[in-house]
Parts: structure tokens; sequence; C-alpha cells
């Protein structure tokens, strides 16, 4: 028949093995066979694919070619980044790094404060924790403008998954205990995820997880406020919308109008600075100074009328000094263990993701690079070293960041800038805090939450993806009237769900060639392309598993019969030949191989001819393992679709 | 510079938008526009998505074009395709089912005696099940050869499942309660993953997990009926490993000589026949009716030897009679209503996969289709009418369709058939079974069971994709040291977490050119493609997603490092552009959106081009409505990587 030479006989080839079609009516036209990938040992094999599950960033390529001395300079820099901007460390920088280290101070002792007590913790924790955690992090962090402390997330999170087991009032030192436990557990945990490169952990946090899930929970936190705004003494320590809407509104007589008008007043102004800033980012230092000046004032005015304004709760007595040691207090038997681990799970996942986010944001305006895994192990530490010395949770604070960022900070120096003014603070002013009314933290931490609520990125969500939106949708109602790490979990399982849905049902195309090319495409999407006649090419568009074999088998067939149909009106060639364009099938299982096996019989039965096109290296080499090749045989297998359908067309005119 | 035809000015094109490159240099080259799939509403996307995750199959399409009358005739046949093969039935079709329906009810008896033991139930509730399920499935079905009744790893799953909960011997009649309400339960389970053409549900059980389940689930029933093969009276209710076992041991001197040999001798019979069959399927009726002789002829032993042998045990008085109603035993409220439900749905999955697949398997053989989600329907339905009738859950058992397809059956009427020799075994027969000792019926069991072992699947496995093989295994020891539930909800896991590691660490792939054609292929696989100089071409071999834009962020800053890195050892020309071949990303969120964003904007700083190659329809979809083509503006986006080196070049050559 003079076409002998169309056969994939050696599907080991890794030399160019051209195939000729010597038919006399087409052009001569090359014919190439698919090979298959660099044979490799399963081993070979296993410790490639592990490299790319763990080592995808080829962490130690700095290390090659490098002489010992040098290995272990730069094995010290990658431990401790400090020793690597440490040396060119200059007075210049250390100008810049002073301002911004005292701006951020000036927001992280009220925020500290803030947040302490939307964990239910006492208010000198957040101060501790904006002292010991930075320190730690300015050495081995690699971000050069993330400012740690107590973000407000991770605040809510913990306050309200210890509280539904300890009551936070009732059995003060156990809830403390279990506060310091469960830091020490996010540390760990996020340490390890960090140290055995599992970073990728936090991505499955997806972006509209977090839309979702940052505004259900600032809109609790806020309405958890209302208790310090309108004065409440009485008040649910649950965090779901219903509880806490019951709890403003029957608790109506505890109203405190001083309170009130006190708390609105700073509210108005806070929120007015906070959109100055906005509005012009040069003045990110009206924003930086409100709370501060808020705490003075308030303090201040409380204090001149303390005789006529009794109804208005204080802070009261903050102990003086630094952070005691709390490695005894960590809890590691008992009851309560469970909570602990499960909070600091939850509590280091969250505060890890912010981190994480902040860290690569600014980064990435300074056009340098921060290594997840390295940052998580930085973090991690920091809160292990954090729930021996009475911090809590600490983690890259968005607000503070961006503040140091704005106020111009050059290195890690800035926070330890910011932890020496905590350290003046501890050591010397807490009793000034005495008469600051609790309500003025219920201001700042609402002014602090209200920008998580991003509606232009719900809005954008919608538009472009409404699966995402509907992840985004149930983690904000999830957090909002079930709880947090429900929402969470929910918000988690409606993303997977969305890849599987994407694995389970995936598109199939009918691709026609645009004429005078060798480029097959979308029929539907290319209206120039045409169908080629008794030729039906199919696109699968997703890899071919068992969860879409089954699928996949109908849909195929479905078009085969659609196609029939099709030219059975229109009196066309008879269909001949189904070609698989597999370029997009990216991997397969044994379901999947047992399916094109099932097609190619199937179609045997009903004299088609089923040929497959392109298969990525991956899919190649599971079809040579499993023999479904050797059924394939001759002229079964094609490098292109163009290449196939000359093949093709020539046997059956040498064949007629 | 005279190239300015070059831009993607028109998205949405639909009419052939060629654009010629002017240069000189260059011969003349059509570049294509990418367009954007046919414009539509959120309802019609919505709509169509909806229509190909519930019917794929378009399964109305027979119904289109067609009068009133012949739609409702069809209607008819839909619902019940009793009606679409009734009306041909013929005398010859009625010799072949008459003679297959007697063979499989010689297997059915013991079978169904066999089974009800090993739920734990009364021996006739096994027989009650043979009578009216295969009935109300001759209506209902749709395969033509498959053999209903109770099968050995639901009745397993059954027993072990509701034995946990109630002790079958001390609290019979609560336990009947319970197994009919699962049945019942497991009908609706199964009738609405059909109505709701959720069938895509049984899909998740991958081939891979059900070979490792069938075989640990056949090793712990071969493993539990050690209990009448050695005559053991107190025996463990669990299903674990480790209990069964330890349950042999500990009872050596309750082994009772007699009911091993008998057993043993019977055993080896069994096996032989099962052999024998298996290497001549013309001999099918060998093992076909090996248990019923073999109940026969111990039948008659213990009866002959009676006054002898009284420590094997015998079945004992059953009562006669047809099915009694059962509907007043369903158990809708009360504590134990969760287990029935969980095992409801458990056995109902189980039993549908091994109906499904095995009346899919003959339809093959005999090239006609099984619609599953009607398939679910019947056997639905079937479970649901059983259940009321004092049968516990059946479907289609492989060993008996495996016997019915080879004596010949034509139609459902085989089971018609079964069913009538079963009522007259029912009415008339039960006497005889007296004698019969339960040894028969272990034995019995294990030759089912041992089937299941397929340790060929296993291999092939391995061979083939070490990760199915991990879920085979994982599956294998679940159901063997844990739970059945726990043990396939490993493997599902295990399955799932396959596709989502497939999805967070894709293939990326660079790309080159084949010299003399327009193909471009993996240089590592295809030792003939050469690189473009002054061009990385990478393919992305998967959808973009939240939970991979992190790790392809890394992967291809570090591609370019390492192109980087070799360009210069090379002294090669310097980098100017990125192809990202786009083919094979068959879907982007959201996170993915902002990656290419973000790439774009990285590249831009080093001064490299990144372009944009074939991208899918939905993809360029999400590009388009998320307004990132905008910042791609001209020259980003291209049909093929042929076309964008081609004009990226030009202009370079224009530029100089």
């Amino acid at each position: 028949m003079g076409v002998n030479s169309h056969r994939v006989e050696d599907f080991s080839c890794h030399e160019t093995s051209l195939r000729i079609t010597t038919e006399a009516v087409m052009p001569p036209m090359e014919i190439h066979s698919v090979c298959l990938p660099p044979q490799q040992t399963t081993l070979q094999k296993l410790k490639l694919r592990l490299g790319e599950i763990f080592f995808p960033d080829d962490p130690l390529y700095r290390f090659k070619n490098q002489t010992l001395r040098k290995k272990l300079l730069l094995g010290l820099q990658f431990l401790f980044p400090i020793f690597q901007w440490g040396p060119q460390y200059s007075l210049r920088l250390f100008r810049s790094d002073i301002i911004s280290g005292l701006t951020i101070a000036s927001l992280a002792i009220p925020q500290g404060i803030s947040y302490a007590k939307l964990a239910n913790l006492p208010p000198i924790v957040g101060l501790y924790s904006s002292f010991v955690p930075p320190l730690i992090y300015s050495i081995l962090g690699s971000s050069r403008h993330l400012g740690v402390g107590p973000v407000s997330i991770a605040s809510l999170v913990m306050g309200s998954m210890l509280s539904e087991a300890v009551s936070p009032t009732e059995d003060q030192i156990l809830y403390l205990k279990l506060a310091f436990t469960a830091t020490f557990f996010a540390g760990v945990f996020q340490a390890s995820l960090g140290l055995l490169r599992l970073g990728f952990v936090i991505d499955f946090l997806s972006k509209a997880t977090l839309v979702g899930f940052m505004a259900g929970a600032a809109i609790i936190v806020s309405l958890q406020q209302l208790k310090g705004l309108l004065g409440i003494v009485h008040f649910t320590s649950k965090m779901q919308f219903v509880p806490v809407m019951s709890s403003v509104f029957n608790n109506r007589d505890e109203w405190s109008w001083q309170t009130i008008v006190i708390g609105f007043s700073f509210l108005v102004f806070l929120l007015t600075t906070r959109h100055i800033s906005m509005k012009n980012p040069k003045l990110f230092w009206v924003s930086a100074a409100a709370p501060l000046t808020s705490v003075i004032i308030s303090t201040l005015l409380v204090f001149c009328l303390k005789s006529k304004i009794h109804q208005v709760s204080i802070i009261g007595h903050l102990p003086k000094g630094l952070n005691p040691p709390s490695a005894n207090m960590l809890y590691f038997n008992g009851s309560y263990l469970e909570v602990a681990i499960k909070t600091g799970i939850v509590t280091g996942i969250l505060s890890l993701t912010e981190g994480i986010a902040v860290g690569r944001t600014f980064a990435a305006l300074k056009n340098y690079q921060v290594d997840g895994n390295k940052e998580m192990m930085a973090i991690g530490f920091m809160n292990i070293a954090g729930s021996c010395s009475s911090c809590y949770v600490t983690t890259g604070s968005f607000s503070r960041s961006a503040v140091n960022y704005n106020a111009g900070a050059q290195t890690a120096v800035s926070n330890i800038v910011m932890a020496s003014a905590v350290l003046v603070t501890l050591l010397f002013l807490m009793p000034l805090f005495y008469y600051t009314p609790n309500v003025i933290l219920a201001a700042i931490i609402i002014t602090a939450v209200i920008g998580l609520i991003d509606y232009q990125a719900a809005y954008q969500l919608w538009k472009v993806d409404k699966l995402d939106f509907l992840a985004c949708l149930s983690s904000f109602f999830g957090v909002l009237f079930i709880s947090v790490p429900l929402g969470l979990a929910i918000a988690v399982g409606v993303s997977v769900f969305k890849i599987l849905l994407h694995v389970t049902r995936p598109n199939t195309v009918v691709m026609g060639n645009i004429p005078g090319t060798h480029i097959y495409q979308s029929l539907s999407r290319y209206r120039e392309a045409l169908r080629v006649p008794s030729f039906l090419i199919l696109a699968v568009e997703s890899p071919i598993y068992f969860a879409n074999s089954t699928y996949l088998q109908e849909r195929i067939l479905r078009w085969v019969r659609e196609e029939e149909e099709m030219i059975k009106a229109n009196n066309g060639n008879a269909l001949k030949c189904i070609i698989l364009d597999m370029t997009a099938v990216t991997a397969i299982d044994t379901s999947g191989i047992e399916l094109v096996c099932e097609l190619r019989k199937i179609m045997e039965k009903r004299s088609l001819q089923l040929v497959l096109a392109n298969p990525v290296g991956s899919v190649m080499e599971k079809l040579h393992q499993s023999k479904v090749l050797e059924s394939f045989g001759l002229n079964g297998l094609y490098l292109t679709v163009g290449e196939a359908i000359a093949d093709i067309s020539a046997v059956w005119k040498s064949q007629p």
C-alpha cells in the first residue's frame, strides 16, 4: 500500500524519526512520531515529583558552585536574614527606620490594647505582644516592611473559639493559659508548615474565600463593639449575628448616653482621619496618629470629668513592667487541650495567611522576593517565643505594615524601634492608661476592621467568576451565622468543589480547520474554522480521571451521534474517523485509560477509527505502560491534528 | 512602524480578521486574532452549565420532532423499559430466558440464604429478597442481563454497620426493623440520585478504590466465615481484622472437627468448580450449579448422619410462605434512626456502584447502552418496594449476572423466571432446608467473595499509576483494620487529593520549535525541538486556580532565572520575550487572573515582554471581563505560538 512508514513503531524515540507519506495526490508531508518522555526509574520520578511539590522555587540554588566558606555565610544569611542586610546597615537607613518605627509604635500601643480586648485577654497582653515578637521577627524575617503585632482577625477568632469553651471572666487564669497554649500550637503549626515546606496549604484559602471571610468577621467584630460603644454591661460572649444583635437590643436599659456620645464622636473622628489618609496616601500619618490622639484626648476628658461621668467604664489598673515569662502556663494535658490545639491551628493559619499576603504585597511594590516557607518559620518561631513570654498570636498586620511602608521603613529595624517604644511604655507609662475609656478601644477596633469589608472585590468576583463569588458568600454567611471555623471550612469546601466540578464536567470542543493554515480551533468560537469532511475532531479540556471518565464517554458518544445526525440531515460525507486532541488532557489515571480502550472498542464496532493527537508526556507514558498503545497499533497516534488528517486521508485514498 | 495591523483590536470578532505583517525580511504571515466565545448572558451560561452537569447525555433527544402520540409512547417506554422490548417478545426469547432464569435460581437460593446470614439477618430474608426485587427490576430496569438479588458487599456492610449499634442476636426485632429501614433509605437515596441526575456521585468511587475495597471486604468476609467453617459458637460481631483473628484463635476449644471436615471438603469442591468455569467459560453451569448441589448433598449427609454428628450446626426451621409486608416495621424516629440512615446511604452507594458497573459491563458486551440515572431509579424503587416486603438491600449481582449472561438470557424475563422459582421454593420447599448445615453457607460465601480479590488489577495499578495504587492500598487497609465507611472515606479522600495535587503542582514545560514546522513541543521530550533565540516558551499544563497561582508564579520566575543563567553561560542572545502557551490552561479563576497581571508587571520591570498564546474560550472570557486584556493591549495575545514568534520578531526587526 505504500504507506507502511506511517507506523508508530518506536515509542521510545529520541531522534527525529520522520515519516513521509508517499501518496501522490497529497503534497509530501512529514509525519512526526509521538515521543515518550525520557525513561526514568520510579525512584527518579518520585524524586522529581517530590522536588516539585516541596521545592518548586529551588531554594538552594544560591549554594551551587560556591566555596565552603561562602556556603556557610550564605547558609547563615539564609537562616537569619539579618546577616544579609545587617552589614550594609547605615545611619541613613536608621534615620528612616526610626521615624517609621515611632509612627507604628503610636499605632501599635492603642491597637495592642484594643485587640487584646477583642480576644477577651487583659489589655496588657496586647502590649506584651507588641514587644517580644517584633524583636524576633527582625532577626528571622525576610520582609523589610512587615509591621509585626497582634491582628484583628486572629484576635477575634481566638476570642470566639476559646470563650466557647472557657469563660474569660469567670475563669481568667485558665483562659489565659489556653490563650498562651493556643499561641504555642499556632507557632508550632506555622513553623512546621514552613519546615516541611507545606506552605501551599494556605493557598487553599483563596482570595474569594478571604474576601467573604474578612467582611463577615469585620461585621461580627463591629457588632461586638456595640457593647463598648453603647456601654452595655451584660453582653453575650458568642460571635454569631443573632445572639449579638439580641444582646444589643435586649439590654436597652443598660445603654449609657454619656458613653454613646463619647464613643460616636471619636468614631466619627477616626473614620474621618481614615478617609483623609485613603484619599491622599501622603497624609498616612493622619490616620496613623489618630488612635493615639484619641486615646490621649479621651483619657484626659474622662480624667477631668471623672466626678460627673461615672457611667463610662475605664481600663483601670495595668501592671507596670516587662513581659513575665509564661512557659510555665502552657497547658499540655487535660480536657481543654483539644480546644487549644484547634484554636492554635485556626488562628495560626489565618494569621499566616495575613502575614504572608502582606509581606508579598509590599515586597512586590519594592521588587524583592519574600520566601513563603521561610516567612512561615519566622512567624512560627516568633509565636513559639511569644507563647513563653506572655504574648498571644501575632503576625504581620496589614494596617501596621502599610503605615510602616508609607512612613519610609527601610529594614526590619523599624520593628526594633517600635519594640523599644513599647518597652518604654511598659516600663514607665502604664499608669497613664488608668482613665482610658473602654469605649475608645471599641471605636479604634471598628475603624480598623471596617477596611476589611471589600465590597468592590466582591463585585469583581461576581462579575468575573460566579463560583468564586459563591465561595465568597458562603464564607461570609458562614462566619456571620454559624461560626468562624465552620464558615472557613464551608468556603474551602466550595473552592475545592469548584476544582472537582471542573474535573467532573470538563469541556469537550468540536474543532475545525482555519483554511490555509495548520490551525485547528473550536468551531463555535471561530466562525472561519471549517469542519473537515469525514472527520470529527474533539478536544477534551481536562485530565481524564475516574471522576469524569463516565461523563466523557457519554459526552463523546453524544458528539458522535449528533455529528452523524447532522451529516444525515445535510447529506454530507459519512463520518469515518474521530480524532481526540489530547493537548489539554494533562493527566490520565487508570479509569481514564480504560475509557480510551472502551471508546476505541465502541468505535471499532461502529466501523469508526479513533486516533489520538498530541498526548502530553505523562499521559503518553501511562498509555505506554498500560499497553493501550499496542491496541492502537498502527496509525493510532499523531503529533498534531493536522498530521493525523493528512496521513489518514492519504491512507483512505490509497485504499479506495 | 508599519506593523500597526498587529493589534488585537476586536475581541468580539466572529469574522475572519486577518492581520498581515508587512515586514520585508519575513515572508508575509497571517496573524489571526484570538476570538472570544459567542456572547451569552449569565442565565444562558448557567443553563448551559447546568445542562452539562445534569443532562450530559441529552436524555430527551429521542423526543425531538415527534408527534404527541409518539412522544407519549416514548415517554412510557422511557419510564418502563418493559414496554420497549415487551411487544417484540417471542417464544424463542422466552426459551432462552427460562433456561437462564432457572440457572440463576439454582444459584440465587443458596446465595440468598448465605448472604442474609452475612448481614446477620434470618436466612429467609435472603430468599424474600430474591423474589420481590427481581420482579420490580424486570419492569423498570434497562439492562437485559442483570441478575438481581442480595450481594455480598452490601450484606457485609449492612451487617457490620448495624451490628455495631444493635446486637442481632439479643435484639432481633429491632435489628430487623433497622435493616428494613436502612434498605428503605438506601432506596430513597438511590432513587433520588437518579431523579436529581446526581449519578456522577458514584464516579468518585474510582476503580482503584474499589479494587482495594473489594479485596479488603472479601478478606474480612472470608475470615468471618471461619466461625461457620470451624464451628465456633462464640464469635465477635466486629468486622476488623484484629478482633476477628483473636476470636478465631481464642476459641480453639470450640473448633469442631466434624464441621471442619465437611466445610473444607465442600470448600474444595466449590473452588474446584469455580476454577473449571473460569478456565472454560462454556462450562459456566458447573460453578452455577455447584452451590445448590453442595446444599443438597450436605443436607442429605447431615440428615442421614444426624444421630452421629450433632456438633454440626444446622439452619433449622424456616417459615413457609410469601414475603410478609414490612412497611409497618420501618423505623422513623428514635435513637437508631441515624445509624439506619447512615447504613442506608453507605450500602445504597455500594450496591449502586456494583449494579451500575455490572449493567454497563454486560451492556458493552452486547453493544447496547445502559442509562446510569435511569438504572439508579430502577434500583432505588426496587429497594423501596423491597423494604416494604421484608427484603433487604438488593442490586445487580456480578456473579448472578455473569451466570445469567452465559446461560443465554435475552431479556429481564429471566429475572421473572428466577423469581417464580424462588416463589415455588418459598411456598413449598422451605422444610427441606431444615438440615442444611451452616458450614455449607460459609463455604458458599467464601467461594463467592474470593473472586473479589483482584491482585492482577492491583498490580496493574502499581505499574501504571502509583497514586492510584496508594488509593487502592488505603481502602484495602482502611477496610481491613479500621471500618468499612472510614476505609471508603479515606480512599475517596486519597482520590480527591490526587486531583487536587495535580492542580496544586501542575507541570510547566519549556517548549521549542521542531525545525521546518509550525510545531512547538517540549524540549525535554523531543530532542529535535530547538530553542527559539530570545524567546522562552512555557506551556502551563493545568487550570490556573487559587490553589496553584502562588506555585506557578514561583515556578515561572524560576524558569526565567534558569533560562537567563543558561544564556549567560553560553553567551546566547539575551532573553526578551516570554510566551505562555495557554492551550492546556482549561480554566482560570480570580486568583489566576491576578497571577497573569502580576507576572506581566514583574516581567515589565525586568524589561521582558509577556504574551499569551491560544487561551481557551472560558479563559479568554474571564481575561476579557476582568479587563486584564486591556493591560496587555497590543501584541499581548496570539492564536498560536508560531504566530506570536513571527509577529514579535518582525516588530523587533522593524525597531532595531
